[in-house]
């Protein structure tokens, strides 16, 4: 029964057992909650790791892609507990956002639309937070869309989305954000090459014609925002380029991305491809080549050519061409095993690592060796485009066999140790990139994409937490239909003894791609707004109806729990300008405001003024009120508007 | 240092140190971890009942509104993992659900719509699973949409939203949706009050033409529909009805819905009004009089009503009037106090609890004494709309102060137990509504709304589980901006110790009102769609290109990793239409389908099938990709759609 005394928890079992105490205990001892719930020792070791009482506040908290919800999602660690779905290029009506006030309707319908076509969702992917000399400072996050090429700002004061730009010469991407260690750009990297132009190119002219190309985003933190005017973009080869990552350290002043179908093969299976039928599907072709190709791109110069005007304009947007980089020594290509999915440059910034996610290795790329390649000019060849490469064995500081399917690769806060996801294994790795020697694996449930650990990618990880991303749960959570959660799986990874799962958390809405993990109390979010920041505020007393003309202008005020005015009437045809003034200082005091038939929604948080605009184009009775449970009269906090005939 | 010793935790750790055994313990042990997050033996006791390991699953699901989301929340009890966000009003792309396939768009976009309006969002209240002898069955979810009055049928087989309902004749709801014991019809009470047609009436006419009403939404389980042919409404003075129940047992056949602002105050504050300038707000002068008004609806007459014809039909819909109600003595009104929230009925159908928010009291109403007045034609009155109404005293079984702002009433599996939230007090409370006795009060994290126990609202309730739908968050989490999360703390109900709170749970997205939760064992989802299924199937080895003129049509086919047909050509102003078959099998293999610049994206889960349909016309190069991490080689699952000038 007693078996091999494992630890202290164990033990205390043995002695109760031994002491007759098991007799005495009530109705709510923990070891007969433990038989009821069919919880081990080890389970209550790893139940202790994470439970947070009511009240007690998380020591880290991830920022995670959404996926195709076109969100980010923020949660707790260890808590595991999700506290907020930010919106980005999805509307959300809870958060009042694309359902009727000025400001993001401009963001998701204005500055959003591409071609003059408005996108109401993204493929959010990778999320970037901002950092001051390579380590998180807790001020904004920046998210990419992959599906319509698109780079978003979130301000993590209010941690609300305030900028959307579009890119103008991609038509997919997927390496961005990545940001450099100041974060004076942020990093975009296209993925499925198309022409930069907007008109019909056939595949046959698929290797002159298409291009990938790296973006980049200048930002002003000052003006927390994106500076299209003072961006630019790089040339790449039709490739599809991957993961991007910034230099560090050693390696500032560049930037690397990895890539795909370095064969070009394009034009694949099936009856609708009239010119290319019966040939191989994308998945099978575009993996036939044992190596594809790390791009290093020298951002450094990139600015000064930029800045010379090295560059033609194609659709208004500045690119410099590969041939400028090429002969400006800034851009270059090292073979990689196929099909990587990252490049992940660690904290000192000397090793980067990459994985072919169809070879079972991990490599660990030298910094120092690549840079000396590069002054000596010693390229093993070109590509089709002129481009140097550079021997993958010369680059190499070695390779460690990890497993099946190896993916992505995160920090520890000890020397040389790295965690590397192996989607294929469902396992994580443990290993030594400096000794090039496999640790430990520990299982995961199931197919784990990225991964992330507490800073993770800064140059100075925290290590202790390490998070799977899981892309399938399967059998994990109780069935909700055929559209399953996906998993994420909490990880101890504190120092001195082995990896121990110690959670599984579903993701109710989205399916995460990627994570960054930063302190907690390096966020300093907002309260409250102040109210004199917003120009159309309305005081308390200054309550109005202006009408001029066939445009009417309501002044209200909003606090628990009424509207000032509740009654407004007009006529038919009337265009309306709303602007609502939420007067609550009380934290979490936010009142909402919806109309009849209006689709509209507002979240006015405290401190907050909101505009709205519409015509009354239809007559009748048209009740509004507000949708927070703001007291215990808010179904009292209504009004109605009346349209005249 | 040991002080009263409280419990078997507490004497392990004294036998420890007494043994000398703390020096012994490795890095992992339990108590090292408890000391260094700060966690107390209560707090592992809440730990252990509510910590779930991998892959263990949960005893009980919550359906929660997601209130101005739009969405349903489903979560897991006692783990309190988030399992889905179902999308119902709101387009969410995740689930491809208003991005363009034909099912989805018809939902959101046509069945939806009111008075040719297209509305994005909804105020989701109360859901309410369907019954089957007043137990939840756990074939489907209703849920209404308060700021549009709509009512959504959510198939419990798929987890999604099947059905939509545009009520003809209200402008706002709130006591919806509610079944009756054998979900024969779905209930939908109005909440502000309006005329019935689309005119304009001014407000001076409110208490002649402003209404109330009730729907009755027939439901065929066989279809899974809502026929709204065989549907039809109530007239009711024009209060605001607030939330409704369905008797049960004793009680079925009738249905009842309490109500605030019976003192019909309209036209209240700020100088918007102007024919009413200087009243008091909504909030004061609607909570004036000490009571409000229970309504008792006899639904059994009312059908028999609606089959022989007497009603009027009002936008094509028909009404029974409040004359006719009255006349076939099938609609009453009972005193309650003032500004209610919730009229719950018992187990055994005989009690209702009824509790204002401004009174400290619950009220607890005997239907045998209600049925009791009614026979005997014994009125106390009428009010101005001739409705009969019974005393309150000769209803009443009795009264019990509970505290401040008590709010809603769910029931235990103990015979007479229930249990009320006390919105303003932040505390629930557990008494005796037969004995009329409190019996202990516990603390919330802050102002509750409704309350959910284990099926708390059938006719053999649970007990076990409590969970509290508080409306604040405040300092409980790590502070994300000014809008916070709300919260959903779990508190252990079991039988023979004190209410302990287990858990807090914030709530990302959403604001929810209100929640039902079953046994998870009930539900029985469907892992994958059948191919057959669909009428649009894609067989493989049949996939095609059909021209007709201008209409393009694409049969495709989706499986690891590659669509077939992989590249498309058209020309500029073609109509596309575009099936697609994922022809996976496996569990969780869902595929996704998305097109640069067509605001596109489709979830296809393992067997289905989805069409979509577009207009090229903009000439170009549109990469389309598979949205979900379907593989290792998931980036190669892509295609172009070109399109020619």
């Amino acid at each position: 029964m007693f078996g091999k005394i494992r630890n202290s928890f164990q033990l205390v079992f043995i002695i109760m057992i031994a002491s007759g105490l098991f007799a005495s205990v009530n109705a709510q001892s923990l070891e007969e909650i433990m038989k009821t719930r069919g919880l081990s020792q080890t389970d209550m070791l790893a139940a202790a790791k994470t439970y947070t009482p009511s009240g007690k506040l998380d020591e880290y908290v991830v920022f995670s892609s959404g996926g195709q919800s076109g969100q980010v999602i923020v949660y707790g660690v260890p808590s595991m507990r999700i506290l907020k779905y930010i919106s980005v290029f999805t509307p959300e009506p809870w958060q009042g956002y694309g359902y009727g006030d000025d400001e993001s309707m401009d963001i998701i319908y204005k500055q959003g639309s591409i071609r003059g076509k408005e996108i109401t969702w993204g493929d959010t992917h990778h999320p970037a937070l901002s950092e001051t000399a390579a380590e998180y400072d807790g001020q904004y996050c920046f998210i990419n869309d992959k599906a319509n090429p698109r780079v978003a700002v979130i301000d993590l004061k209010t941690f609300s989305t305030t900028q959307i730009v579009a890119n103008p010469i991609m038509k997919n991407e997927h390496g961005a954000a990545f940001v450099t260690p100041n974060t004076e750009y942020i990093i975009e990297a296209s993925q499925i090459p198309a022409p930069f132009t907007n008109d019909y190119v056939p595949l046959t002219e698929f290797n002159e014609k298409y291009r990938g190309a790296m973006t980049m985003w200048k930002f002003s933190r000052k003006k927390g925002k994106i500076l299209e005017e003072n961006s630019f973009s790089v040339e790449l080869p039709p490739y599809c380029q991957d993961l991007s990552d910034s230099g560090k350290n050693m390696s500032e002043g560049w930037v690397f991305t990895n890539s795909f179908n370095s064969e070009r093969y394009i034009g694949g299976f099936g009856p609708g491809n009239t010119k290319f039928r019966d040939r191989l599907p994308h998945e099978a072709g575009m993996s036939s080549k044992d190596t594809d190709y790390l791009h290093m791109i020298h951002l450094d110069t990139a600015i000064k050519l930029f800045e010379q005007g090295k560059y033609k304009k194609i659709n208004g947007h500045p690119v410099i061409s590969m041939e400028t980089m090429i002969a400006n020594n800034a851009l270059f290509l090292i073979p990689e095993p196929k099909s990587p999915h990252g490049v992940m440059i660690n904290p000192s910034g000397q090793y980067l690592t990459v994985s072919g996610k169809l070879d079972t290795h991990v490599s660990v790329y030298d910094f120092k060796k690549m840079m000396k390649l590069i002054n000596a000019k010693e390229y093993e060849g070109r590509d089709p485009y002129n481009v140097p490469i550079l021997s993958m064995t010369k680059s190499l500081h070695g390779q460690v066999e990890l497993g099946l399917g190896p993916l992505h690769t995160q920090y520890d806060s000890e020397k040389g140790i790295a965690y590397t996801s192996l989607y294929v294994d469902s396992a994580i790795a443990r290993w030594d990139y400096l000794k090039l020697k496999l640790i430990e694996k520990i299982p995961i449930h199931y197919n784990v994409g990225h991964l992330v650990a507490a800073e993770g990618d800064t140059a100075t990880p925290d290590g202790k937490y390490l998070i799977a991303l899981n892309k399938l749960a399967i059998d994990r959570f109780t069935q909700v239909g055929p559209l399953h959660p996906q998993n994420h799986q909490l990880i101890d990874i504190s120092a001195g003894h082995p990896m121990q799962l110690l959670y599984d958390m579903p993701l109710p809405l989205g399916e995460p791609h990627y994570a960054v993990m930063i302190k907690a109390d390096k966020l300093k979010p907002l309260i409250r707004y102040k109210q004199k920041w917003f120009k159309n505020r309305v005081k308390p007393g200054r309550e109005r109806i202006v009408r001029e003309g066939n445009k009417v202008t309501v002044h209200s005020t909003l606090i628990r729990s009424h509207y000032s005015p509740e009654i407004i009437e007009v006529n038919k045809g009337d265009e309306v300008v709303w602007h609502l003034t939420n007067l609550e200082r009380a934290q979490d005091e936010t009142h909402g405001f919806s109309i009849y038939l209006y689709n509209i929604n507002g979240s006015l948080e405290p401190g907050e003024t909101s505009t709205f605009r519409f015509t009354a184009d239809q007559e009748g009775v048209f009740p509004f009120y507000c949708t927070e449970f703001c007291s215990a009269l808010h179904l009292e906090m209504m009004g109605y508007l009346l349209v005249k005939p």
